[in-house]
């Protein structure tokens, strides 16, 4: 692992990272963000923000805003890519939404994508180890957060690894990736056309069967009413039915007039921040 | 003038506009923030916010995370781009310091030049007048700011325009273009190579000119300690001395270890909406 650029940011630093990653077979790229508290390697709390198609570690990093809240709170932000990168990685080039940058936070088992694809092994196993032995981070106090296609991410990895997430929030995320194109379509090329193989990755399904544990961690949800990806893609309604029937406590605020963008990204990511801190200390 | 996109943003809205120039002779854009307290017309104060070498409209309005302290004192900002944009329009495609994205905010004068390099026309002139116009902000209560290239342009426009501009601040500017290896170089092209008349356009000589009414407004400069174009191209000891000379109020702040970079403007971003404010209400 390399450190390729660091800026002081707020009495922080921000790192961008470049390393070889084994569960993708290339090279790959992270922002960390350390936020003023863990100076002299005092290691501090940290969250994982999962970012949306198309994107790279740098719209997190550069657009959010999230660097001020952190660096009062004493929170640490890692911001990885959002699918293999390798020049060998399958990919379609002309789609947004299948092939690189659009890796789904999800291990791929089917030809030409399990070869590189395997976003959750890279997240929850392998960054999840290597960064808290890089950086002054707590390896028992880490957060999950995502936007969009990373919303989906944030929320099935929350559920999926109980002992590793200790809250979640997400920014219009997709919840119900089995019921809607994007994920349809990617599950499909990533997973085959078996749909109970698809619910062991759709939020909406995995809450039913979380630890009891996360029970007691609300997640909170941030959705724009002028969202264009509203009514096809993201559908917040059946996540808050879901958690009704499981009994998962969720905050579901819907955002008068905001967007998709990373306008509507900033304009609340400190709340989420504060949202975390309340868990993680 | 057409609003081409519009972003919901800590309560106000975030429009990104195009336009065609007469000063610059083709299509232009620009982004303009309102805050809540703009809302239903209401007009606001302002700030003109100019961008340094190789920068649109864009650098500022992602990254700079400037919007929510402007949210939360009411006040608007401009984003203009750095050069004129039309494809008949001079260039030198291989240079970040001449042609686009280098107007450094003054009317050029020599050939090729001339025709379309008129950004301190653009920006005192002809925004000056369509801003308010076009959008709630009160047309004398406007502050001017600026990164690098555009730490040069807002000095020396707030010098020469000391009835539009009330109060100016910088973050690494070019101070001394007439002494540094950017400004010369951009000067010789633009406007020949007489050092006398460079001096028109030189913060530091400027000061000793301006209108006693801005000895009344002080001046923020913050300039980060680890900036790799400190040495060479800003020197800001050379405005500090003719600030002092000229009796012009000026809190120069050398902030440790920061860079260039928009990590180091977002973390004093709100410090100088606060200087602005403090002129402008």
């Amino acid at each position: 692992m390399e450190i390729i650029q660091s800026h002081r940011c707020f009495g922080g630093v921000l790192h961008i990272c470049e390393h070889s990653s084994d569960a993708l077979k290339g090279g790959m790229r992270f922002s960390i963000f350390l936020p003023p508290a863990a100076a002299h390697d005092t290691p501090v709390p940290y969250i994982t923000f999962l970012s949306g198609l198309t994107c790279t570690h740098e719209n997190f990093t550069t657009k959010a805003g999230a660097y001020a809240a952190a660096a009062s709170l004493g929170l640490a932000i890692l911001a990885p890519d959002t699918s293999p990168r390798a020049d060998d990685a399958a990919d379609d080039a002309a789609a947004h939404d299948l092939g690189k940058g659009a890796g789904f936070y999800i291990d791929a088992t089917q030809t030409p994508w399990a070869s590189h694809y395997r976003m959750e092994h890279y997240i929850a196993h392998e960054l999840a180890a290597m960064i808290p032995a890089a950086f002054p981070v707590k390896r028992d106090a880490q957060g999950i957060m995502g936007h969009s296609m990373g919303g989906h991410g944030a929320l099935t990895l929350f559920f999926k690894y109980p002992h590793l997430y200790r809250c979640a929030s997400a920014f219009a995320p997709i919840v119900a990736p089995s019921q809607v194109p994007w994920g349809q379509k990617a599950f499909t090329h990533y997973l085959g056309d078996d749909p109970a193989i698809w619910l062991r990755h759709d939020a909406c399904a995995l809450v039913h069967l979380a630890d009891n544990a996360h029970h007691n961690s609300s997640i909170l949800i941030d959705q724009g009413t002028a969202d264009p990806f509203l009514q096809d893609q993201l559908k917040p309604e059946l996540f808050e039915q879901a958690c009704q029937a499981a009994g998962q406590a969720l905050t579901l605020r819907w955002q008068d007039g905001y967007d998709h963008s990373y306008y509507f990204i900033q304009s609340f990511i400190a709340d989420h921040l504060r949202h975390h801190a309340g868990f993680l200390f």
